[in-house]
């Protein structure tokens, strides 16, 4: 193990609550191949764990021996047959039969039991983080513990660039990248380890915005390390993506066109295809981001996105790979003028009128928003509006607009409330959750995926807290029943500390966080008053008069954006009722009604304030609860480590310092611009 | 001559109409040694313009020879006795009596008459700017022409950066630095002959800002090419400055230590400077940024300005040396809730009560109003307050905050306003330009630099239009009585056609150009309603809620800043009568009023106009006067070289852009905040 970096809720300490289980010394295999280098690393893990917790000389059962007073039994199923392309992503289904697992206690023995490798892998996981947090273990396993993950593809989208900068990273370099040269050292088998621990199964490893040496990463000069980091990937059954250069003929094939139907294009694409999967047999497909914010598309030669991605995948498809195409595409130079376009629209609009047009190993990646992961967006009217397309949600743990990880910003309710949200697309099974774990559509392949908050800082995170939101996004993508509170719990106990004391003094940081950043910053779904460019800090006019299509549409009478029927009609874009809902002042709810309305300043929510006064009291009251969070870790000097303890302390006096600048702008701002006062008279500058 | 770069105004064509002068094809010269370089420099330029204009070969008069016909006697006056320290800047008296220079024509002959080389220079580019601009010889020259420059030292500041950056440049890198080592090509030679043409006398060639490589200027690895750029600049009658990095003693000294009273550090400095002196004798001083946004200083010591200029200036006055101090000292970190602390008193609170300490060598250099460089402001204070100390005009022609050399923007206008201020601090001579030439206080030394904007684009400029400005700071600096639309008429002619019409047309939007970028960019001296950092374009809010010190202070019912008596009390730094005009609502001219005074929308002016129907008037007729000016600028097609065509038409179509979206943001901004209809219902969006 390295000292460069924290081992984070790897980093197993010893529990002595579980004594009768240091019976546990033994293990034996049964129905898996010894060599499977999955069933080997999850050996290691399960030894490495009860050794550090119990204490525990983990050995195997050698066919000599008597049979020991406990064992843990790692044991194939014989449930569901396996196909022979199992080795491929094929289908949710089979993904899921995969990884799916059962833990059991049979006596004094502990029975692991998996169809996949991946399973067994996942087993030992859960069965160590039961110890470390605590858990009762006969009471978690005896009745048999069976787990089929949520969600089939759980991914990781990394924006690390190959000089190694990230964009939008908040914790340092990339581990990846280092002057254009790919890394591979014990950080990258540990940061596998992590992911897998959580239940991560895919990984993009470079930036969607592809340029520069990126542009190389399908040519020879970087084939071996990528096809080597494949495979420790593999290891721990994560499958390798790479974010793909939509203008790769153009780039670096030597051709003047990337028409999706020019039969140039895509004999070059053929042959490059058949080099990269030849020497990445590692690699299970590529994340296109196409037609965006600059980036070349189809749309660039008069194709649909449809025709982009699907002469993609047709030509992976005999690699048993997929095309991740991805729905962020908008004007994005919109003229502030002009009333009438409008973002959030932007992706219904263009990926809406042809589904059913995608082809089987293509998945549209959808924000959880419409415009661009504000701390309160509206759902995406296109979960719910797709009805014949292989579906992923994508979310974003770095945190862009909600802190940049000097902040604490739990994300997990947010991401709760996301996958709750009923789209009504049926009857039953309408919910994100249900569409994007494949099972309203039946689709081939589905799933989630995060903008990924890590870099090579000691701490993975930034924050140690930001941890959470990793830690975290990995358990609700395979376990979406579980609760926000639960996973904290999971992520301190195994992490910073399981004192109760603190446990339940960073859980009271931890779950109103989010609900804390929005009153400080967002008030009532408006988003993008932030600083342009960077995304921290205040700037209420920032994006006012841009390009972006980012308003808020203040005057000296009210605020925000008409999406209505009489406005932009975004609202009409969802299944009944919500477009109901939405599309009336009087329904919205209050959290997004200025992100649907423009209302007077004097109009009444919901929750009986005045737009006017709701925007002054949740200003000062986001402050004073950012103020009383650090008040709260202030509490816990010397009963977490002085590395964790000094490390949040001074991004908690960062954040009070952006919490006051929000406070005072935005009230000061709409004090200005209304000359309404504050019904209590607090100060207002 | 290199066709890499245009030759500008030194790019001399054919002129017919001075057939007559085509007689003077011999000169001799009369008590100037023969070997002295700048006679010989003098000589070169006078043979290249009479051969380029006239088809002049010009010989001198051998002394078997008769004596020809006609001939040019360049002559050593001996009106006033030259001192033997006239090598080195003793002071302003010294300095102006070996620049001056007088032309007459003595029958057949033309004699150009000066005590130092500099001033035969001088009279020669005065001569054949003469022929140049077609103006008539005898008119010009019977009666005796004598120039005595009005300010003794006339300067460009670089803001280059030894990486070939260069800060607020638009015009391509820096033509001194690539890769952190000093460039010396024919581009070099050219740029002192540029200038010199126009009468500067002394450069400054880095950044300010001293960091990086800079700071390693004043050591061995760059003084032998130092001392060789310091030989050119003198052929020419150029001094060569460099800006200090007044923390040298910490940064290359290894001491830990920059205060000034420090005995370890003073005696570093002597050690050092007595070594750059001896490997550079071509240097004439120092140019020093002290205590001013982030660069360290004296107050870091509790030392105050003076102790810091003082200590410097006594080590290098042995060498005949000067140190610039720049008072450009405020607080960077101001809250923008802190409507006490006024960042316009900063220069004159810092520098005033130290008026009388600064020793003789030492020159403050005050920007020319007390904020930096806006497109209006009033004079600074400093500028008739400071009695007892030598003072230095910094204005500047990179056009930071007036269009970036995009938007066209004649900057002569402005720096007539600003001479001919009247400060009232005596009964007469009492004008900026008095002080300044060093005749209201006697100063022993004075002048005016300017930070440049130049850069290595083929036009040196950026936009072939802000050549006027280059020009037209020298030959402003060098005879201030001259007026901006002679400065204009002799840029054109020279420069770009001596077609009449050409001539006029663009003397139609050069002469306007300042007051038009006012009206569509900044109302009533408000100022600072830009996009931060790169500080071109609209963001009416991007400073309001920062640290700089620049807001506008609007809410729904008026903006501006109180820096009257009941406010900042700015307003009272002033001699009266300035100080009783501007402390008044009343008698405050409409240009400043809302730089002195918060208005509400509906106050009057002394125009008949409200604020607001100002702000709306204003803005719309900017952006219709920028379109006009594009317009004139189409009629020159095909008239002016194309190179000069394209470059000026390109800048138009993004100034139209950029005036555009002025009058747009700004109209839009007020309106929605006063909620004040356009009284002609013009469109505001």
């Amino acid at each position: 193990m390295n000292d460069n970096y924290a081992k984070l809720w790897l980093d197993y300490k010893p529990r002595n609550i579980h004594q009768e289980y240091k019976r546990l010394t033994y293990f034996c295999i049964e129905g898996f191949d010894r060599s499977d280098i999955i069933i080997c690393n999850a050996i290691k893990e399960l030894s490495f764990g009860l050794r550090k917790m119990l204490g525990i000389s983990l050995k195997e059962i050698d066919e000599n021996d008597s049979t020991p007073e406990a064992y843990i039994l790692i044991r194939k199923t014989n449930k569901i047959s396996e196909k022979k392309s199992a080795d491929k992503l094929s289908s949710n289904k089979e993904i899921l039969d995969r990884e799916e697992f059962e833990i059991s206690i049979r006596g004094n023995n502990l029975c692991i039991e998996a169809l996949g490798s991946v399973g067994i892998l996942y087993g030992v996981f859960d069965f160590l983080r039961t110890i470390a947090c605590d858990r009762n273990i006969p009471d978690t396993y005896s009745k048999g513990r069976k787990i089929r993950p949520t969600n089939p593809l759980r991914m990781l989208d990394h924006w690390d660039n190959m000089d190694g900068n990230i964009e939008r990273g908040y914790s340092g370099k990339s581990f990846f990248y280092e002057n254009n040269e790919i890394i591979i050292n014990e950080r990258t088998y540990d940061y596998a380890r992590l992911i897998a621990s959580v239940g991560i199964n895919a990984v993009v490893i470079n930036n969607v915005n592809v340029k520069a040496a990126a542009s190389y990463m399908i040519t020879d000069r970087y084939f071996d390390k990528l096809n080597k980091l494949g495979e420790i990937f593999a290891g721990y059954g994560i499958g390798l993506f790479i974010s793909l250069n939509y203008a790769s003929t153009i780039e670096i094939g030597g051709l003047d066109s990337a028409d999706p139907l020019d039969e140039n294009v895509r004999a070059w694409w053929k042959e490059k295809m058949a080099e990269v999967f030849r020497r990445i047999p590692s690699l299970k497909g590529f994340l296109v981001k196409a037609d965006s914010e600059g980036r070349p598309g189809p749309f660039t030669y008069g194709r649909t996105q449809a025709d982009g991605a699907n002469m993609l995948a047709d030509i992976v498809k005999e690699y048993g790979a997929i095309i991740i195409w991805r729905c962020f595409v908008y004007n994005c130079r919109q003229d502030w003028r002009d009333t009438k376009t409008d973002r959030a629209r932007a992706g219904y609009d263009n990926f809406m009128p042809m589904d059913g047009d995608y082809h089987d190993n293509v998945i549209l990646q959808i924000k959880n928003g419409p415009m661009d992961f504000q701390i309160r967006e509206p759902v995406s009217p296109l979960l719910g509006g797709l009805r014949k397309t292989n579906q992923m949600l994508e979310v974003q743990i770095a945190q862009e607009y909600t802190g940049q990880q000097i902040d604490v910003c739990y994300l997990i309710p947010m991401f709760k409330e996301i996958l709750g949200f009923k789209t009504y697309c049926g009857k039953e099974n309408d919910t994100v959750a249900d569409i994007i774990s494949g099972e309203t559509f039946g689709s081939r392949f589905s799933g989630i995926a995060a903008v990924t908050n890590t870099g090579n800082d000691f701490n993975w995170t930034g924050n140690y807290l930001a941890g959470a939101n990793l830690f975290g996004f990995g358990r609700l993508a395979f376990e979406n029943n579980l609760d926000a509170e639960t996973i904290a719990e999971e992520f301190i106990r195994m992490t910073i500390s399981d004192d109760d004391r603190v446990v339940n003094t960073i859980k009271e940081i931890l779950l109103p966080s989010r609900a804390i950043y929005e009153k400080y910053t967002c008030p009532l779904g408006i988003g993008w008053m932030v600083t342009p460019a960077t995304h921290y800090g205040c700037s209420v006019d920032g994006y006012e008069y841009d390009r972006w299509g980012t308003y808020h549409r203040a005057d000296h009478l009210g605020l925000g954006v008409d999406r209505s029927d009489k406005g932009t009609g975004y609202a009409l874009q969802y299944n009944e009722p919500n477009s109901s809902v939405y599309n009336s002042k009087k329904k919205c709810p209050d959290e997004l009604v200025l992100f649907f309305h423009h209302l007077s300043y004097d109009h009444v929510l919901h929750s009986g304030k005045t737009v006017i006064q709701h925007i002054y009291d949740s200003h000062f009251e986001g402050f004073d609860e950012a103020k009383e969070m650090a008040a709260k870790w202030e509490t816990l000097k010397g009963d977490v480590s002085n590395e964790i303890y000094t490390n949040v302390s001074e991004r908690f006096k960062r954040q009070l310092l952006n919490a006051r600048e929000w406070c005072d702008q935005v009230n000061s701002y709409f004090y200005r611009k209304s000359g309404i006062p504050d019904k209590y008279g607090r100060q207002i500058w």
